[in-house]
């Protein structure tokens, strides 16, 4: 069991999921007087065991700490989960870092606004088990007098602590911007590790070698955000013509191994729409220009979005 | 201009574009006699400058050193370029380092085959600018005994120099396999820089955090391929319902910056596809077993393939 150290900040977690739980543990192997609550109870257990106090109800979680975190699923969650504690929110500090949109962050704002909380919203760009460590990244957006007050407390939870700006919904708008790629990102692994192993090679044997890649196409994103930035898509160094013209390759590919490589259609669209739109000779960045047309693509698709 | 060193292997490079130049140019600069050739011979003039010799003929080219490397666009255009001095490749170590399907690699080994060459195919896992650099990767399949004999001279190209195998299209089955995260990973990058900069940021504010976030994927890579490989969803970190129930969440995000989401419906699609099978509490690396299953997928989108 650690030791509370007196002169640390007396944090509130309410919320004590896979991510909520990492949060507390870090603040109470720091030394702070970490206050905990969760609509499950019994998830305190291994908390109260490290050294955090477990509060029965919201209302006393709330009372017990300038600053309190909440780490529920959702906004919606958040909101009601704090409501019967609300009015002891008023003159504290409310922190929210949960998954969510920019306008669900606006909402949330407005609601702490509404209980005179001092609210930052703020995402965890890493898994449970990274919190604590020196390089994982935090960032917050919201009042910059929290974030500059409760500085060095936030930085428990990982070296890389960042404040975006004062509008309270930059926190969501980035995570949905940096996390866009996951999803994509993954299956393009799965259907590497699909095509390996229908030869009888085991997908591990693909990692070190997707990890080299994934490490490449962070080396190019700096140039690739200055052309965005600058709209000069001259200088880039692979074309989306060159993109376009290897689509006829994942036909032959999946037939080879008897794979379903119909989610890249709508990209061979976006492809073939911007090299009618003139971005044949351009860098692959030109994409960003098709993508920001609202207008329809695949009507005919049988997905309900 | 750098001298050769009389106990280096003497190398002819066929094909003088982007890729070939930058092998052609580690050759010279580490002291070996290097041999050029190019369909457009204007190309070969600053590796003249730097010490390589020019032939005008392919027929010289190959009769020039024991090991000649092969960089063209397609293996179709390099046994075009190849044809004229094909008898002159026999006893002599050939590798093809372009990009491919492992059909077509395995074509290209029966061409050599069928002219006597001894044959390795390769692949350049980055970017013309990383070739001679220490970590930089390139795999090739074939061969194993031309990969021996070579490869403190295959070493020049990149530090990280690996072979994969017998099969001469494994390194053309890997770089498919590898290369399909490039595309979606990038779309992904592209829309959050839409989202960004249509609040007014620039897409380089993004580059730091998404770096970041492609190291969390990178670091999440070794435990997804076990699951993969052992066929036991059950202990991950991320479930298909997590990334299901976020489905909703992009629609709203799509609307509030007017950014085309299409792309997205596939992939959305697998992933109800795959809570539809039973795998709503597995790991996001059960969506392999439903890009195995050959059945068609959005058979009404607009997209050909
Ligand atoms: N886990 C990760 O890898 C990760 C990474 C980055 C960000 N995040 C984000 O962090 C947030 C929490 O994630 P997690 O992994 O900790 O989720 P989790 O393990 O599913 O925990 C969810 C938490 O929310 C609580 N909750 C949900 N609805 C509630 C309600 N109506 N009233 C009261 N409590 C409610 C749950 O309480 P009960 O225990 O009573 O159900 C639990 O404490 C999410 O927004 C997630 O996107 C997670
Ligand atoms: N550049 C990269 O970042 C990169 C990275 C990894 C792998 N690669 C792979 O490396 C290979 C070469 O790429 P690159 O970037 O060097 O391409 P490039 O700059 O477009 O050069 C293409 C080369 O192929 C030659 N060629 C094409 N068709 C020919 C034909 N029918 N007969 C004779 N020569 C022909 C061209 O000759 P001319 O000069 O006469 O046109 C030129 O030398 C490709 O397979 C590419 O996918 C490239």
């Amino acid at each position: 069991m650690a030791e509370e150290i007196p002169d640390r900040t007396p944090v509130t977690l309410i919320g004590l999921g896979s991510m909520g739980s990492a949060l507390a543990e870090a603040f109470t192997e720091a030394g702070h007087p970490t206050t905990v609550w969760n609509r499950t109870a019994e998830k305190a257990a291994p908390l109260v065991a490290g050294g955090a106090v477990h509060a029965e109800a919201v209302e006393d979680a709330i009372a017990a700490s300038p600053l309190i975190i909440a780490c529920l699923s959702t906004y919606e969650a958040t909101r009601e989960a704090l409501a019967p504690g609300a009015a002891g929110l008023a003159g504290r500090s409310l922190i929210t870092v949960n998954s969510g949109t920019p306008s669900g962050a606006r909402e949330m704002a407005a609601w702490a606004d509404g209980h005179g909380a001092r609210f930052l919203d703020g995402a965890v760009k890493n898994v449970p088990q990274a919190v604590g460590k020196p390089d994982t990244l935090l960032y917050y957006s919201g009042d910059k007098a929290v974030f500059d007050e409760h500085e060095t407390t936030l930085r428990v939870l990982g070296g890389d602590t960042v404040h975006l700006g004062e509008d309270a919904d930059l926190a969501a708008l980035y995570e949905s911007a940096v996390g866009g790629t996951l999803l994509p990102a993954l299956l393009g692994f799965f259907q590497g590790s699909a095509l390996v192993t229908s030869r009888g090679l085991p997908a591990s044997s693909l990692v070190r070698y997707s990890v080299k890649w994934l490490e490449m196409i962070a080396s190019i994103l700096p140039h690739l955000a200055e052309e965005i930035d600058s709209g000069d898509y001259t200088r880039g160094a692979s074309s989306v013509g060159l993109f376009h013209d290897a689509i006829p390759y994942e036909a032959e590919l999946a037939e080879e191994a008897d794979i379903d490589i119909a989610w890249h259609q709508p990209q061979h669209e976006l492809l073939r729409r911007a090299v009618a739109e003139g971005h044949r000779e351009h860098s692959i960045s030109a994409l960003v220009e098709v993508l920001w047309k609202p207008q329809p693509l695949g009507q005919g698709s049988s997905g309900a979005a």
